[in-house]
């Protein structure tokens, strides 16, 4: 299991089959990376000046939609995940 | 349902007919894009040193004039959303 | 009505007829931008990091000084406005 | 009378004949800016970040030092001042 | 022994033998720098403006993840160490 | 007298003879500014943020090592002065 | 004595006789500052932001480890020392 710290999140990027307006599936490098993941693992939450942490708006197992490029990309156990602040998510869907 | 994190909300742009003097329709990439809009979803606010979130000042419905160029487009459900800080919007309209 | 939001207000420029010294009236793309106007509205204040808002020191009414360039000019119901942060208020005449 | 916001104050310049050792009476352009002023008006001081105003240390009719450049030059009712931040100011004469 | 200060941590990393698809392994040179390592020692967290310490989220003996290129490698005692801030901490594994 | 605000000082400055290694006096220009001085006037400190002054920890009579080029050089009443923040101060001697 | 300023402590730097792999002991020039020391004096640590000091956490005495390049170099009475912040201390050794 990976522990985020602080206001860091675990997302699972939602791979989406890209297809042109013509049809063609685009391979990897022609398309944009996804913006919309699922929550599957939240920090404590950050630090506030007095020392308290200031509780996550998200949970595990939303979905949301977070800016592009944002985090780091990690390997764990085969699986990829992005490992992002939670100030990085624009929004939560549902 | 797009719900926007802190001090984020989500705002349905306003687009007006947009002709020149001499009554030509410009299309899209002439014109600057829309500074008003109508707020949809409202975040819970920005978290202050204390770890409290401060209540945004604007409501869901409000017509607002924003910065232009501020914020991130979304697409969610087929609708084009921009989701912005609430410190970008200038002013409420009303 | 524009409200404005946080510790913003917004200016009513005063426009004034500008002759050089040999008394030729000067287009307006020669001329400085003004750096005098009317308060119209006023916002809440800023929020501190206590999460209250900062009284403004400005009120409705009030003529001010500002610093040039400052702001963001918006038109509305046909007038033209500036929207500017109490911050770039130099001084209330008076 | 010009009231200046916040940590602001105004200034009046103190001009001094500027001659050079050769006893040439140099013209403006060539002098440095005065460093030298009277306060002619205090702010009601900076917010600090519990929202209350820390009070200046300068008064009204101080003479004081402060940093070349600093500041913004108005002109009011036929005098020009300088309205500057108290933090500008070295140090009060006296 | 080393004992970190403030927020900083200090972490063995943890050598993998790199191997290409082909099975080739490759010198260090060709290798990216191990994101992952043991807290060995851990400081008393950073200082908040109240003036007490916060707390840290690992522990001597966790297993983390940490941004690449973070912190400062030293030498004590014949071993080599990475110290560096519980902010540059991604994860902790386990 | 020169009374500083806030968190500045103001600094007599120690010229000393300085001599190269065979003994020759440098002319000014082509040695380092002087890094010792003495307090000859303390401010109130620097407004901390719940707007209470932090008393300084220099006093007047203190000689003091000083960051080079720290601070700003002033004339008063003939002689020459050096205005600075007590952060530019390194050490006090004795 | 030197008593350092706020979050300053003054440290003694150890010189060690450094060997090229070959033998060849570099001159000066040549060599990477030392990054190991011994703290001779401790201020009296930074005023956090309610006005009280933080206390340091070296003490006079201690073996540290201390970023490279970090810090001022002053002589005091024929020896050498670094005067610098606590916060460019890594680790304290032992």
């Amino acid at each position: 299991m990976l522990k985020p710290l602080g206001d860091r999140i675990v997302i699972e990027q939602i791979e989406q089959e890209e297809k042109t307006k013509s049809g063609i599936v685009l391979p990897d490098s022609a398309q944009e990376k996804p913006q919309e993941g699922k929550v599957v693992a939240v920090g404590n939450g950050r630090a506030a000046d007095n020392g308290e942490r200031i509780a996550p708006e998200v949970s595990e197992g939303n979905m949301v939609i977070f800016s592009k490029f944002a985090g780091t990309e990690v390997t764990y156990e085969g699986n990829d995940y992005l490992i992002l602040r939670e100030s990085d998510v624009l929004a939560v869907i549902g």
